[in-house]
Protein backbone atom coordinates (compact mmCIF):
# COMPACT_ATOMS: atom_id res chain seq x y z
CA UNK A 1 0.00 0.00 0.00
CA UNK A 2 1.40 3.62 -1.02
CA UNK A 3 0.73 6.70 0.02
CA UNK A 4 1.26 9.61 -2.15
CA UNK A 5 3.01 7.10 -4.83
CA UNK A 6 5.80 6.12 -2.36
CA UNK A 7 6.68 4.34 0.66
CA UNK A 8 4.48 3.28 3.88
CA UNK A 9 5.89 2.54 6.90
CA UNK A 10 4.71 -0.39 9.34
CA UNK A 11 4.22 2.45 12.01
CA UNK A 12 0.69 3.10 13.33
CA UNK A 13 -0.01 6.73 15.69
CA UNK A 14 -2.80 6.73 18.12
CA UNK A 15 -3.86 10.16 19.27
CA UNK A 16 -5.27 8.68 23.19
CA UNK A 17 -7.83 11.09 25.07
CA UNK A 18 -8.59 8.88 27.42
CA UNK A 19 -6.72 7.63 30.13
CA UNK A 20 -4.69 10.91 29.91
CA UNK A 21 -3.48 13.35 32.65
CA UNK A 22 -5.07 16.89 33.88
CA UNK A 23 -3.29 19.37 35.17
CA UNK A 24 -3.60 18.31 38.84
CA UNK A 25 -2.56 14.83 38.16
CA UNK A 26 -6.25 13.56 37.53
CA UNK A 27 -7.06 10.74 35.45
CA UNK A 28 -9.24 12.40 32.87
CA UNK A 29 -11.05 11.94 28.89
CA UNK A 30 -9.85 14.79 27.24
CA UNK A 31 -11.71 17.02 24.37
CA UNK A 32 -11.01 16.44 20.88
CA UNK A 33 -8.93 19.18 19.96
CA UNK A 34 -9.47 19.91 15.98
CA UNK A 35 -6.23 21.30 14.74
CA UNK A 36 -4.89 17.73 16.15
CA UNK A 37 -6.86 15.84 14.04
CA UNK A 38 -5.08 18.21 11.01
CA UNK A 39 -1.79 18.05 11.80
CA UNK A 40 -0.97 14.86 12.75
CA UNK A 41 -2.99 13.38 9.76
CA UNK A 42 -0.49 15.56 7.17
CA UNK A 43 2.14 14.90 9.15
CA UNK A 44 1.76 11.18 9.49
CA UNK A 45 1.04 11.06 5.70
CA UNK A 46 4.12 13.08 4.89
CA UNK A 47 6.00 10.12 7.04
CA UNK A 48 3.68 7.79 5.15
CA UNK A 49 2.55 6.23 8.35
CA UNK A 50 0.28 3.29 8.12
CA UNK A 51 -2.77 4.34 9.97
CA UNK A 52 -3.94 7.57 12.53
CA UNK A 53 -5.85 6.28 15.32
CA UNK A 54 -7.54 8.61 17.62
CA UNK A 55 -9.32 6.74 20.82
CA UNK A 56 -11.73 8.32 22.89
CA UNK A 57 -14.61 6.43 24.73
CA UNK A 58 -16.82 9.53 24.82
CA UNK A 59 -19.69 9.33 22.09
CA UNK A 60 -20.00 12.81 21.21
CA UNK A 61 -16.07 13.14 20.64
CA UNK A 62 -16.30 10.03 18.75
CA UNK A 63 -18.96 11.74 16.93
CA UNK A 64 -17.03 15.19 16.29
CA UNK A 65 -13.77 13.47 15.44
CA UNK A 66 -16.48 11.70 13.04
CA UNK A 67 -18.05 14.60 11.19
CA UNK A 68 -14.48 16.29 11.19
CA UNK A 69 -13.23 13.22 9.35
CA UNK A 70 -16.34 13.13 6.85
CA UNK A 71 -16.04 16.98 5.93
CA UNK A 72 -12.83 16.31 4.62
CA UNK A 73 -12.96 13.10 3.14
CA UNK A 74 -16.44 13.37 1.37
CA UNK A 75 -18.13 16.86 2.70
CA UNK A 76 -16.99 20.19 0.90
CA UNK A 77 -13.56 19.83 2.18
CA UNK A 78 -13.02 17.08 -0.06
CA UNK A 79 -13.66 19.43 -2.90
CA UNK A 80 -12.10 22.65 -1.12
CA UNK A 81 -8.62 20.92 -0.40
CA UNK A 82 -8.06 17.01 -2.29
CA UNK A 83 -4.36 17.35 -0.24
CA UNK A 84 -6.54 17.37 2.99
CA UNK A 85 -8.72 14.23 1.99
CA UNK A 86 -5.47 12.35 1.14
CA UNK A 87 -4.67 12.93 4.75
CA UNK A 88 -7.87 12.48 6.63
CA UNK A 89 -8.19 9.14 4.52
CA UNK A 90 -6.35 7.17 6.67
CA UNK A 91 -7.85 8.16 10.29
CA UNK A 92 -9.79 6.03 12.17
CA UNK A 93 -11.35 6.65 15.53
CA UNK A 94 -11.91 3.70 18.49
CA UNK A 95 -12.83 3.32 21.53
CA UNK A 96 -9.70 2.21 23.31
CA UNK A 97 -6.70 0.92 23.26
CA UNK A 98 -7.56 -2.73 22.92
CA UNK A 99 -9.68 -1.73 19.46
CA UNK A 100 -6.61 0.17 18.39
CA UNK A 101 -4.23 -2.84 18.73
CA UNK A 102 -7.08 -5.22 17.29
CA UNK A 103 -7.51 -3.53 14.44
CA UNK A 104 -3.98 -3.41 13.61
CA UNK A 105 -3.58 -6.90 14.11
CA UNK A 106 -6.44 -6.98 11.98
CA UNK A 107 -4.31 -5.39 9.26
CA UNK A 108 -1.15 -7.29 9.85
CA UNK A 109 -2.17 -10.52 9.40
CA UNK A 110 -2.87 -11.07 13.23
CA UNK A 111 0.27 -9.51 14.27
CA UNK A 112 0.73 -7.82 17.45
CA UNK A 113 1.88 -4.48 16.88
CA UNK A 114 4.84 -3.17 19.37
CA UNK A 115 3.41 -0.50 21.67
CA UNK A 116 5.47 2.50 22.19
CA UNK A 117 4.80 5.40 24.99
CA UNK A 118 5.97 8.73 24.51
CA UNK A 119 6.60 11.53 27.70
CA UNK A 120 8.25 14.44 27.94
CA UNK A 121 10.02 12.96 31.09
CA UNK A 122 12.87 10.52 31.15
CA UNK A 123 11.55 6.97 32.03
CA UNK A 124 13.77 4.52 33.72
CA UNK A 125 13.00 2.17 30.62
CA UNK A 126 13.78 5.48 28.32
CA UNK A 127 14.89 4.00 24.86
CA UNK A 128 16.09 6.10 22.28
CA UNK A 129 15.32 7.44 19.04
CA UNK A 130 18.20 5.70 17.14
CA UNK A 131 16.90 2.33 18.74
CA UNK A 132 13.47 2.75 17.38
CA UNK A 133 14.26 3.46 13.76
CA UNK A 134 16.61 0.60 14.21
CA UNK A 135 13.72 -1.37 15.23
CA UNK A 136 11.32 0.17 12.98
CA UNK A 137 13.80 -1.00 9.89
CA UNK A 138 13.10 -4.55 10.96
CA UNK A 139 9.95 -4.39 9.58
CA UNK A 140 7.40 -5.51 12.37
CA UNK A 141 4.11 -3.45 12.92
CA UNK A 142 4.71 -0.83 15.86
CA UNK A 143 2.34 1.57 17.48
CA UNK A 144 3.16 5.07 18.84
CA UNK A 145 0.88 6.50 21.47
CA UNK A 146 0.71 10.09 21.99
CA UNK A 147 -0.93 11.61 24.92
CA UNK A 148 -2.76 14.60 25.05
CA UNK A 149 -3.77 16.99 27.86
CA UNK A 150 -0.84 16.62 30.58
CA UNK A 151 -0.16 13.37 28.84
CA UNK A 152 -0.49 9.15 29.00
CA UNK A 153 -1.35 8.02 32.46
CA UNK A 154 1.76 5.98 34.26
CA UNK A 155 0.15 2.81 33.69
CA UNK A 156 -0.51 3.20 29.99
CA UNK A 157 3.38 3.96 29.70
CA UNK A 158 4.24 0.91 32.44
CA UNK A 159 1.93 -1.58 30.21
CA UNK A 160 3.69 -0.69 27.13
CA UNK A 161 6.18 -2.37 25.13
CA UNK A 162 8.94 0.32 25.08
CA UNK A 163 9.23 4.09 26.24
CA UNK A 164 10.53 7.03 23.74
CA UNK A 165 13.15 9.01 25.31
CA UNK A 166 11.57 12.70 25.41
CA UNK A 167 12.69 15.25 23.02
CA UNK A 168 15.42 17.27 24.07
CA UNK A 169 15.88 20.99 22.62
CA UNK A 170 18.97 23.22 24.27
CA UNK A 171 16.98 24.44 27.04
CA UNK A 172 15.40 22.84 29.69
CA UNK A 173 11.62 23.59 28.52
CA UNK A 174 9.80 20.21 27.80
CA UNK A 175 6.18 21.88 27.17
CA UNK A 176 5.62 21.29 23.55
CA UNK A 177 2.42 20.65 22.34
CA UNK A 178 1.01 17.23 20.99
CA UNK A 179 0.87 18.19 17.66
CA UNK A 180 4.38 19.91 17.51
CA UNK A 181 6.09 16.64 19.61
CA UNK A 182 4.13 14.05 16.99
CA UNK A 183 5.48 16.25 14.36
CA UNK A 184 9.16 15.81 15.75
CA UNK A 185 9.47 12.26 16.77
CA UNK A 186 8.22 11.51 13.36
CA UNK A 187 10.69 13.63 11.59
CA UNK A 188 13.58 11.92 13.82
CA UNK A 189 11.68 8.24 13.19
CA UNK A 190 10.96 8.30 9.36
CA UNK A 191 12.65 11.73 8.26
CA UNK A 192 15.17 11.96 5.36
CA UNK A 193 17.94 14.15 6.45
CA UNK B 1 20.26 36.22 28.71
CA UNK B 2 18.83 32.03 29.04
CA UNK B 3 15.57 30.58 29.04
CA UNK B 4 14.35 28.10 31.72
CA UNK B 5 17.86 28.33 32.79
CA UNK B 6 20.12 27.01 29.91
CA UNK B 7 21.38 28.16 26.67
CA UNK B 8 19.79 30.33 23.95
CA UNK B 9 20.35 30.56 20.50
CA UNK B 10 20.80 33.36 18.44
CA UNK B 11 18.49 32.21 15.79
CA UNK B 12 15.14 34.52 15.21
CA UNK B 13 11.65 33.14 13.81
CA UNK B 14 8.82 35.14 12.08
CA UNK B 15 5.20 33.66 11.53
CA UNK B 16 4.62 35.83 8.14
CA UNK B 17 0.76 36.90 7.65
CA UNK B 18 1.89 39.12 4.89
CA UNK B 19 2.52 38.61 1.89
CA UNK B 20 1.72 35.36 1.52
CA UNK B 21 0.03 33.39 -1.33
CA UNK B 22 -3.47 31.78 -1.43
CA UNK B 23 -4.18 28.54 -2.76
CA UNK B 24 -4.97 30.41 -6.08
CA UNK B 25 -1.20 32.21 -5.64
CA UNK B 26 -2.29 35.39 -4.96
CA UNK B 27 -0.83 37.43 -2.46
CA UNK B 28 -2.78 37.85 0.57
CA UNK B 29 -2.67 39.39 3.96
CA UNK B 30 -3.61 35.65 6.34
CA UNK B 31 -5.75 35.83 9.22
CA UNK B 32 -3.92 34.97 12.63
CA UNK B 33 -4.61 31.00 13.69
CA UNK B 34 -4.53 31.07 17.65
CA UNK B 35 -2.75 27.14 17.88
CA UNK B 36 0.01 28.96 15.57
CA UNK B 37 0.88 31.44 18.23
CA UNK B 38 0.57 28.78 21.18
CA UNK B 39 2.41 26.58 19.20
CA UNK B 40 5.86 27.66 17.65
CA UNK B 41 6.00 29.93 20.82
CA UNK B 42 6.51 26.56 22.75
CA UNK B 43 8.46 25.20 20.22
CA UNK B 44 10.91 28.15 19.77
CA UNK B 45 11.17 28.29 24.05
CA UNK B 46 12.50 24.55 23.88
CA UNK B 47 15.15 25.22 20.90
CA UNK B 48 15.91 28.49 22.78
CA UNK B 49 15.35 30.70 19.69
CA UNK B 50 16.02 34.34 20.69
CA UNK B 51 12.82 35.84 19.43
CA UNK B 52 9.20 35.35 17.76
CA UNK B 53 7.70 37.65 15.32
CA UNK B 54 4.26 37.25 14.41
CA UNK B 55 4.12 39.95 11.49
CA UNK B 56 0.75 41.34 9.79
CA UNK B 57 0.52 44.92 8.67
CA UNK B 58 -3.91 44.43 9.49
CA UNK B 59 -4.27 46.05 12.87
CA UNK B 60 -7.38 44.03 13.71
CA UNK B 61 -5.32 41.05 13.78
CA UNK B 62 -2.76 43.05 15.73
CA UNK B 63 -4.80 43.70 18.36
CA UNK B 64 -6.24 39.93 17.93
CA UNK B 65 -2.32 38.52 18.49
CA UNK B 66 -1.77 41.13 21.32
CA UNK B 67 -4.80 40.14 23.01
CA UNK B 68 -3.93 36.13 23.24
CA UNK B 69 -0.25 37.33 24.00
CA UNK B 70 -1.55 39.82 27.09
CA UNK B 71 -4.11 36.66 28.19
CA UNK B 72 -0.85 34.09 28.80
CA UNK B 73 1.43 37.11 30.24
CA UNK B 74 -0.58 38.38 32.43
CA UNK B 75 -4.21 37.83 32.22
CA UNK B 76 -5.67 34.73 33.60
CA UNK B 77 -3.92 32.21 31.61
CA UNK B 78 -0.65 33.12 33.40
CA UNK B 79 -2.23 32.15 36.56
CA UNK B 80 -3.71 29.12 34.62
CA UNK B 81 -0.34 27.98 33.26
CA UNK B 82 2.85 29.54 34.16
CA UNK B 83 4.71 27.31 31.40
CA UNK B 84 2.72 28.84 28.65
CA UNK B 85 3.02 32.73 30.34
CA UNK B 86 6.85 31.44 29.78
CA UNK B 87 6.84 30.89 26.14
CA UNK B 88 4.46 33.99 25.21
CA UNK B 89 6.92 36.37 26.92
CA UNK B 90 9.42 36.42 23.91
CA UNK B 91 6.43 36.77 21.58
CA UNK B 92 6.67 40.27 19.34
CA UNK B 93 4.23 41.38 16.83
CA UNK B 94 5.51 43.37 14.08
CA UNK B 95 4.08 45.23 10.56
CA UNK B 96 6.52 44.15 7.91
CA UNK B 97 9.81 42.41 7.90
CA UNK B 98 11.53 45.28 7.29
CA UNK B 99 10.53 46.28 10.97
CA UNK B 100 11.68 43.05 12.90
CA UNK B 101 14.58 42.91 11.00
CA UNK B 102 15.30 46.56 12.74
CA UNK B 103 14.26 44.99 15.72
CA UNK B 104 16.65 42.12 15.88
CA UNK B 105 19.63 44.96 14.83
CA UNK B 106 18.77 46.42 17.76
CA UNK B 107 19.20 43.66 20.03
CA UNK B 108 22.25 42.63 18.25
CA UNK B 109 24.02 46.02 18.81
CA UNK B 110 23.49 46.40 14.92
CA UNK B 111 24.30 43.49 13.07
CA UNK B 112 21.69 42.46 10.44
CA UNK B 113 20.43 38.57 10.79
CA UNK B 114 20.93 36.91 7.67
CA UNK B 115 17.60 35.77 6.61
CA UNK B 116 16.62 32.23 5.49
CA UNK B 117 13.27 31.47 3.38
CA UNK B 118 11.28 28.10 4.51
CA UNK B 119 9.08 26.53 1.94
CA UNK B 120 7.79 23.08 0.74
CA UNK B 121 9.41 23.23 -2.54
CA UNK B 122 12.86 22.50 -3.86
CA UNK B 123 14.42 26.12 -4.53
CA UNK B 124 17.95 26.62 -7.46
CA UNK B 125 19.03 27.98 -3.87
CA UNK B 126 18.05 25.52 -1.44
CA UNK B 127 20.64 24.91 1.62
CA UNK B 128 20.89 22.03 3.54
CA UNK B 129 20.10 21.61 7.20
CA UNK B 130 23.31 20.56 7.67
CA UNK B 131 25.17 23.83 6.47
CA UNK B 132 22.70 26.26 7.97
CA UNK B 133 23.19 24.00 11.65
CA UNK B 134 27.00 25.21 10.72
CA UNK B 135 26.36 28.78 9.89
CA UNK B 136 23.98 29.13 13.29
CA UNK B 137 27.20 27.33 15.62
CA UNK B 138 29.29 30.22 13.76
CA UNK B 139 27.82 32.74 15.99
CA UNK B 140 26.09 35.54 13.51
CA UNK B 141 22.19 35.68 14.03
CA UNK B 142 19.83 34.20 11.45
CA UNK B 143 16.15 35.05 11.43
CA UNK B 144 14.34 32.07 9.41
CA UNK B 145 10.96 33.06 7.79
CA UNK B 146 7.78 30.97 7.82
CA UNK B 147 5.09 31.52 5.77
CA UNK B 148 0.89 31.17 6.86
CA UNK B 149 -1.72 30.03 4.57
CA UNK B 150 0.05 28.67 1.13
CA UNK B 151 3.36 30.00 1.87
CA UNK B 152 5.78 32.76 1.65
CA UNK B 153 5.58 34.83 -2.05
CA UNK B 154 8.05 34.38 -4.63
CA UNK B 155 9.93 37.77 -3.91
CA UNK B 156 10.25 37.39 -0.43
CA UNK B 157 11.88 34.16 -0.83
CA UNK B 158 14.15 35.57 -3.62
CA UNK B 159 15.57 38.32 -1.48
CA UNK B 160 16.13 36.23 0.99
CA UNK B 161 19.80 35.52 1.92
CA UNK B 162 19.21 32.02 2.15
CA UNK B 163 16.24 29.46 1.26
CA UNK B 164 16.18 26.26 3.67
CA UNK B 165 15.86 22.99 1.35
CA UNK B 166 12.27 21.80 2.16
CA UNK B 167 11.27 18.51 4.50
CA UNK B 168 11.37 15.40 3.22
CA UNK B 169 9.17 12.17 4.50
CA UNK B 170 9.89 9.10 2.16
CA UNK B 171 6.35 9.74 0.60
CA UNK B 172 5.73 12.85 -2.05
CA UNK B 173 3.08 14.43 0.46
CA UNK B 174 4.07 17.70 1.68
CA UNK B 175 1.27 19.51 2.99
CA UNK B 176 2.55 19.95 6.98
CA UNK B 177 0.92 22.68 8.86
CA UNK B 178 3.11 25.73 9.31
CA UNK B 179 2.88 24.78 13.12
CA UNK B 180 4.42 21.14 12.19
CA UNK B 181 6.77 22.46 9.54
CA UNK B 182 8.12 25.08 12.07
CA UNK B 183 9.00 22.04 14.84
CA UNK B 184 10.91 19.88 12.65
CA UNK B 185 12.79 22.85 11.21
CA UNK B 186 13.49 23.86 14.58
CA UNK B 187 14.39 20.36 16.13
CA UNK B 188 16.90 19.83 12.69
CA UNK B 189 18.65 22.92 13.52
CA UNK B 190 18.75 23.22 17.55
CA UNK B 191 17.93 19.66 18.78
CA UNK B 192 19.91 17.29 20.13
CA UNK B 193 19.96 13.92 19.06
Amino acid sequence: MTVSGISQTRLYVALVHYPVLNKHGEEIASAITNLDLHDIARVATTYGVAGFYVVTPLIDQQELAASIVAHWISGYGAVYNAKRKEAFANVWIKDNLDEVIRSIQAREGGCRPCTIATTSRTHDRSASFRLLREKLAEGHPHLLLFGTAWGLVPRVIRESDMVLQPICGPTAYNHLSVRGAAAIILDRLLGLQ
